[in-house]
């Protein structure tokens, strides 16, 4: 048998950054041309980056000046057997196709150039120094943190477009002697025997696969990485191979682009349903796999087939699994330091208040950026208990990070005399001022935010919003205050999760022998904003007086995303929070489901206005790229109508 | 012949109300009731309000929760010869559709509903007192605005997909004598011999008119407004009108939903392509019309068929026409005023400098709120010039709103003490400050943020960000500065248009009899941030001085937005600029270029941040509702590079 050596390139794109990314590309090359390898393979858009989003449409040239790239890294394939695989932005308009004709002659589009989209997602084949054909995405992915629609057209056309010399008429890339079925990312999701329901009305790799003769499948991606997606691709990955007794080449990017943690963990799957090499995750990896290699190809027959378990079918909330903060851990400390290296950052400032969200937010930084980037920023006010500071102390020597302290009480002050010189003069116009008005507690949030982002002018430093998830939904954090910064790393993880994590963070310090990270005192503080005073105790207000329990908190905001239900439903629903708690009374239950649903209306323009945010949650979260809302969908009545209340709304005067 | 006679109700919707939604189609149902109608027309979606984007995948109770409504609304069909179509959101998965049938029995779907998406964008056809129909949308709109992939499923059958005792087995709705094809929105804007290129490789409206027997064409449509897009709708619909040679009843919807201000408008077009009757721009409309009016029917062979005239094709950048200046006034005010109404707030509270941005946008939300809800707050600090100020008091006197005065000289100084106190603590680990540090410039602008934020929480009333689109585009704004607030009006208004709706207001005013509303020395005041001041001539840095002129900025976003110009086209390509103000040498045009591209591509974070902007620009904005990017595609290379470049870059060590 001839051999058939693959190099898979996990690589981790910035998105537009060609150079950045070509270089890649190139390094990996020359390792496949050193290993002799005979073909090489890399994710899904690797010389542009995916996502670009909406770039190329306003700015095309960009598709354009893939040219010479191409080029330079098609020429690593002259004079030798080996073909590489990159994907590349497609135009399809004619004239900008014609652009390409000189050095890099693009292959006929089955479609008429002048109908759809301006662009295919799509695959360069590139053998013998230039582009001998092209592979284009069937199944578009738009839902969540995708919008391929936004810009490509979906290709009816299953694997090999087009491709020199091709005598066959297949869709197969012929290969030495196998034969190659290639696909792109989403292609591999159309599985109805697999997904139910399934999201797409086709399944390009049963096409592809229905004559039988494809000996490989190779699938090219950039797939975000997100909790329990693992074990859920990893069963797809298996009942694909499984179902056509092939073996699988898996290529996913690593790397964070935005709010996108892409984990790698590319892989090698037997035609069993067996991994036979997985690549690292969270980070750029290089291997090299024998496709004639027997394991590859043994069938086994104690293997079974198995059927997706999505998010949506489990059935208990449960943010404390180790397995789970570990990806966690993973995916956060990925997108931090990414966003600050494709930004150009080092250093990040971040406000220490002692509580629970800012502590573990910086040993989240400590462990991306290394301790000497990270400074921490003491601000108290005269609120702040003694207990806190000593903690933030504490911490920062755990840590190792810098601290200093900045009290606010004389600049708050300041601020709030200029707002109290006005009420008289705005009484005969506007009356009084609101008698609960929130400034007296949004003035300290502010102010520290206004420390900070100063100190990140002057020092070169981004600014870090530590707000969790449990308080976006709440809308229990501040506007231009505490959720203000370049970065919100824990945005997407809810204060359950949060605590877990600092847990974890500690567990797995004291693993490796090193001292704990963040003090137990801090961990275990009722989470408390210390901004007001309680009248009855003179300490804090607890965010849990005020609102209900975060682990109440917590599970709506998970019976919402994950299993879809709605307010009523959740009445009726005994929760998990009740077998930990004991039960709740309907009324309490419903008050706080009320209080819940009132506080996310009133929250919406948060979310708005938040930084980027780590995507991590399983299935669904409020960053911008992937839940699109309007912040005028604030009037929703959540509770719904009977037949006789709606006529009675509509006749009433 | 049987009279058939329409209401048209332009409605005005907020997303997810149903309560509001259905209130005023009962409005509309008891005058087409009144007046003897056969049928009620609604805008697509009327019911649900469009766009309601990923909020009802998350809250499919929504969905649900039509139900109640839908019946009470088909009430008003029972007992008499009324049919009203009304835009809804039908389910496509058994179980939620099992819930329907009730009371409203849900037509068969023609796919499998283990399939695609989980929702059609689809018309009811209410008659008899119940659901006796439903209409599908068939193309659905990806672009700019909207985002319909993520959410509907496209139907493949055009016109009624089931309707009560269709013996006829047609996709027309028999009404009367007439037979009408009913379609959705972007249904209408597949037409390949008006466009080229076309958004879609097939054409509803062809398909439907195919059999020759349909009577009139009925488009139901949510269409944002955009300058230029009212005269390309006008030329698709008389286009579609001749072609087929049949009257179109299009009905849009009103009102502002965040972002997206739509026009209304609604029409009623002869078969000769002219327009018979055009409901209100930017207000809720009602008209009737009778369909069987032989003015509807007459062709007009002098009236020929046109092309699209895209934006695209347009060749000079000119924001001064007094038409498009009317239309964005139009925009922008009732963007303000619903997203006012709909998030429930009446004031608004403004910094005025007595420069352009702040007085122009004080007078549109005096258009839009009312001169009592507007309180102007003046915040000199020790640059302000004393001829701002005095422009400040007269300009509040023109418009007739509040303006007090709050100096931000001291709460600067004791946020930037604080900082100073920080650099000795600092230096031994991160050094000294940045020399050329914008914190000193940018405290001031997060000084009048935090004012007006507090100011806001005092008197229940939202801050406004005063920036323009340029100023968004060279990232010439500050974070938590005047780039912050619960709106930016203007955030897709460039500084040229800015200066000239200023202008064509106090025209308006002028033409009133009413006073001058914006002072001409603000109008004519070069623009400044008045936050440093130039070591040469002591006074503050003009924006100009330190970028480029605006009319050459706004007319490189106008190349990028509308004509996807790239840079090295820009080089070449003689500018509008070069007619008003003298040709640039190379060397200066390259530079101001480069620039340009440096600073858009460090703004993109701002972007991000932004608050809702109302968009208007006729062909792209940088709002995140219409235009996605990744922060992190911040180190593209817009020059491109040859293949010996990209070569050299690639084997570099």
């Amino acid at each position: 048998m001839t051999p058939l050596t693959a190099l898979i390139a996990q690589t981790n794109p910035s998105p537009g950054d060609l150079t950045a990314n070509a270089r890649q590309l190139a390094t990996g090359l020359r390792e496949a041309l050193r290993q002799d390898c005979n073909l090489f393979l890399a994710p899904e858009l690797a010389l542009m980056g995916y996502p670009i989003r909406d770039v190329i449409v306003r700015h095309p040239d960009l598709v354009q000046h893939q040219r010479p790239w191409l080029q330079a890294l098609a020429e690593f394939t002259q004079d030798n057997p080996l073909t590489a695989l990159i994907g590349f932005i497609e135009p399809r308009r004619a004239r900008a196709r014609q652009l390409w004709h000189e050095a890099l002659s693009l292959p006929e589009d089955p479609l008429p150039e002048s109908h759809g989209k301006p662009f295919y997602n799509a695959v360069a084949i590139l053998q013998g120094g230039r582009l001998s054909g092209v592979v284009r995405k069937n199944l578009l992915a738009t839902y969540q943190e995708y919008d391929d629609h936004r810009t490509f057209e979906a290709c009816p056309q299953v694997g090999v477009a087009w491709v020199n010399n091709n005598s066959h008429k297949s869709p197969l890339l012929w290969l030495q002697d196998k034969k190659l079925a290639i696909t792109i990312c989403e292609d591999l999701w159309g599985d109805d025997t697999f997904f139910n329901p399934v999201a797409h009305d086709r399944n390009p790799i049963a096409t592809i696969m229905q004559s039988g003769e494809a000996d490989v499948l190779i699938n090219l991606s950039a797939s975000v990485s997100r909790l329990q997606k693992e074990a859920l691709k990893s069963s797809l990955l298996h009942h694909v191979a499984k179902r056509y007794q092939r073996p699988i080449v898996y290529v996913n990017q690593c790397g964070a682009i935005d709010e996108c943690s892409f984990d790698g963990q590319s892989r090698w799957v037997s035609a069993s349903g067996e991994i036979l090499h997985k690549g690292k995750a969270f980070v750029p990896d290089h291997f090299v796999i024998d496709i004639n290699t027997p394991e590859a190809w043994a069938s086994d027959s104690k293997s079974h087939s198995v059927q997706a378990v999505l998010p949506s079918q489990q059935r208990v909330y449960s943010p404390e699994e180790p397995l789970l903060l570990a990806h966690l851990h993973g995916s956060v400390t990925q997108g931090i330091a990414d966003y600050f290296a494709k930004t150009g950052f080092k250093r990040a400032v971040i406000g220490l208040s002692g509580g629970l969200d800012s502590s573990v937010c910086a040993a989240l930084l400590v462990d991306a950026l290394g301790a000497s980037n990270v400074l921490g920023v003491s601000m108290p006010s005269r609120i702040t208990p003694a207990d806190n500071e000593r903690d933030t102390i504490k911490l920062a020597q755990n840590l190792g990070i810098e601290l200093i302290t900045l009290p606010i009480e004389d600049i708050t002050q300041g601020a709030m005399a200029k707002i109290h010189q006005a009420a008289p003069l705005l009484e005969a116009s506007w009356g009084k001022p609101e008698a609960h008005s929130a400034a007296g507690e949004n003035i300290q949030a502010m102010s520290r935010a206004t420390l900070l982002r100063l100190l990140g002018n002057q020092y070169r430093a981004l600014p870090i919003a530590t707000s969790d998830k449990s308080e976006f939904y709440m809308g229990y954090t501040t506007v231009n205050g505490d959720m203000s910064g370049a970065l919100a790393p824990m945005g997407d993880i809810p204060k359950t999760q949060v605590r877990a994590l600092g847990f974890w963070m500690n567990q797995e310090a004291d693993r490796k022998k090193a001292s704990v990270r963040v003090p137990e005192s801090i961990l275990n503080r009722a989470p408390c904003a210390d901004l007001s005073l309680d009248v009855k105790t003179g300490s804090p207000v607890l965010a849990e007086a005020v609102m209900m329990p975060y682990a109440f908190i917590d599970e709506v905001i998970w019976r919402i995303e994950v299993l879809q239900q709605g307010l009523e439903t959740m009445v009726q629903t005994p929760f998990d929070y009740e077998r930990s708690y004991g039960a709740l009374n309907a009324t309490q239950k419903r008050d706080w489901l009320r209080q819940f649903y009132r506080r996310m209306n009133a929250a919406l323009f948060k979310w708005w206005v938040a930084p980027p945010m780590i995507m991590v949650a399983s299935h669904g979260d409020i960053t911008k790229t992937a839940y699109h809302h309007p912040i005028t969908a604030c009037n929703i009545n959540w509770h719904g109508e009977t037949p006789d209340s709606a006529r009675q709304k509509l006749h009433a005067p």
